[in-house]
């Protein structure tokens, strides 16, 4: 008798089910994957290569969508699912949204994915109901990148977007700065998604914590691009009451933003300090500080949690291993999200303000 | 009688083999595609949705073959593929291949792609000999994008390289500039493959049409990236006699020249001017000069010359018509390549010499 019935018959579910739980099928129901889970951990089951999250699959190919692939996050991070999918033997769908609603709902409906792909990776893809029920309804395993929504059944591999906020916001304010402004995304722009709604968050909450009330003159909504950060910017300006930094919640609205000064006669760092959120390429090129996110590390990591589910959970010094989900209660509770960290980097486009 | 049995007829081949020519399969021999464009042309043969280069397929998928997806010529091209391509209901197949020369043999090995896709985009993906036979052999359509090596039956859109360098170097010329340094790729390096050549070759052909011998001194080979453009910049400052100008063969290594320059403390274009090619998106943010390529363009018009030849012939202003074979002559004359535009755009990073 193999293992895999053991656990079968601890759990009291077939080892079909087994498999289906360990591999994270979104039709298992919550309460019989904790029961599998359990059961192999009790009885210390190891997950063989056929048991990959993957194992199930016959096309040989995993879906990738991204909001934008010419953006530098979601570029870094299909290049590096992409090297590992293939050094693995699988080929990548990729689906690039490029803010065309019909294209999500396209990608999203089932007819398009069912028997063409393996396995779905996510990366910052906004789902509504009906989209959470037509992938689960694909009943593949899948991955979610930088997104708010679940998925049941798909681990979540991001950052941790209230606390880089938090440390962008926290550093101009040890510099000396009172009067800073934030730039983000619009909430109608499906791109920015959750992430500019946590970034705000935490902007905000840096503020408070040094007993400054935030001032909606300064909080200017736009897209999570360049033209969007120049935007931004230009309108903050024409506000009057010039701030005397800017938080942008991306590096490209910052660099948007350098530019939008740049025109207006500003010089970064002296009259406007300018941070962001990424370590894009060229950060260092601008020599824009920013809040550094591992990107090529994030989609190695979802990549690897599909295809080697226990590799992935010890062999990222990142990670600190995927947490397990919690048992022993009856509500459905999604798996905990793995969060890699963000560090500050500080370059030239912060310094104290002039008057400080 | 349909018109198609008219041009087999005339041509003396069968329907399929019209079909075949007219798709530009690999295995239909020159002359024969020669005949067969010629009596299609003679019976103003007008070419129905189901004679499309990809009517014969099966699978929906075409695959892209990039370097790097992550940097900026490409993944520009790949998000105007992809856009076209999914409008058109086929998907896209990504293949990074992030020079790495396993994933190069992989992908152009017949089985990898032998009934997974029913075309290929080659974006300057370098080819060897047994490339293009292992290319002819899997007998699909296919477009190559900015690349050197011909396949049999394949169109090829691009820029014409050689007077994009000669029009920035021309500039730099112009601006009273005689010591021109010229920052390249690597022969070695298979992302760089011919663009390099080319645009050295018309870096050399302006200096000597200004009557200036190219000084192998102020020449300096590395890689098409950031990293490869500060490194390159470095060496050149520490051989001695510093240039007055620096022509850099893509964009991304003309910002990575900037930075080498702004960290050994000399100004951009006081001290050195810097020129590029591409119009990167943050050229702009930089204040980059550059020789503008049109890469979405690029990549949409291979995607229209897959899925609708006839239409990309007069849809696109840029393209002035895809030039028609030759026909007349025995010799297996290629196709000659679609050639797009460039244009000069003159931003700060270019100025005349400070002893001018």
């Amino acid at each position: 008798m193999t293992k895999i019935d053991d656990v079968a018959r601890l759990a009291g579910v077939s080892t079909a089910t087994v498999s289906r739980a360990l591999r994270g099928l979104p039709t298992v129901s919550a309460a019989t994957r904790r029961r599998v889970l359990a059961a192999a951990e009790q009885l210390q089951y190891a997950v063989s290569p056929s048991a990959s999250r993957l194992a199930g699959g016959k096309t040989g190919t995993v879906a990738v969508v991204v909001p934008r692939i010419t953006r530098w996050f979601f570029g870094t991070v299909v290049e590096a699912v992409e090297e590992f999918l293939h050094q693995s033997g699988y080929d990548l769908l990729l689906y690039n949204l490029g803010g065309r609603e019909q294209t999500r709902r396209r990608v999203l409906r089932p007819a398009s994915l069912h028997k063409r792909v393996d396995a779905i990776i996510l990366v910052a893809t906004p789902l509504r109901t009906p989209d959470v029920a037509a992938l689960t309804a694909l009943d593949l395993p899948g991955v979610i990148i930088s997104s708010g929504t679940a998925v049941p059944g798909w681990p979540c591999v991001r950052i941790d977007d209230v606390a880089a906020a938090r440390t962008a916001t926290r550093h101009l304010l040890d510099l000396g700065h009172t009067r800073i402004a934030h730039i983000s995304g619009d909430p109608d722009d499906e791109l920015a998604f959750t992430t500019h709604l946590d970034r705000r968050r935490g902007y905000q909450e840096a503020l408070r914590a040094a007993g400054i009330r935030p001032d909606p003159s300064l909080d200017v909504e736009s897209q999570f691009t360049i033209d969007g950060g120049n935007r931004a910017t230009a309108e903050l300006l024409a506000r009057g009451q010039r701030p005397t930094a800017i938080f942008a919640a991306c590096d490209e609205m910052a660099m948007g933003a350098m530019t939008a000064l740049r025109d207006a006669g500003l010089r970064v760092p002296q009259d406007v300090s300018v941070i962001g959120v990424d370590d894009h390429d060229l950060a260092g090129v601008l020599g824009l500080s920013t809040i550094a996110q591992p990107a090529a590390e994030q989609g190695l990591l979802a990549a690897r949690i599909l295809l080697d589910p226990l590799g992935a959970r010890t062999l990222d010094p990142y990670a600190g291993g995927i947490p397990a989900p919690r048992g022993g209660d009856d509500v459905d509770t999604p798996t905990p999200p793995v969060i890699l960290p963000t560090r500050l980097v500080v370059r030239e486009s912060t310094a104290p303000p002039r008057e400080h």
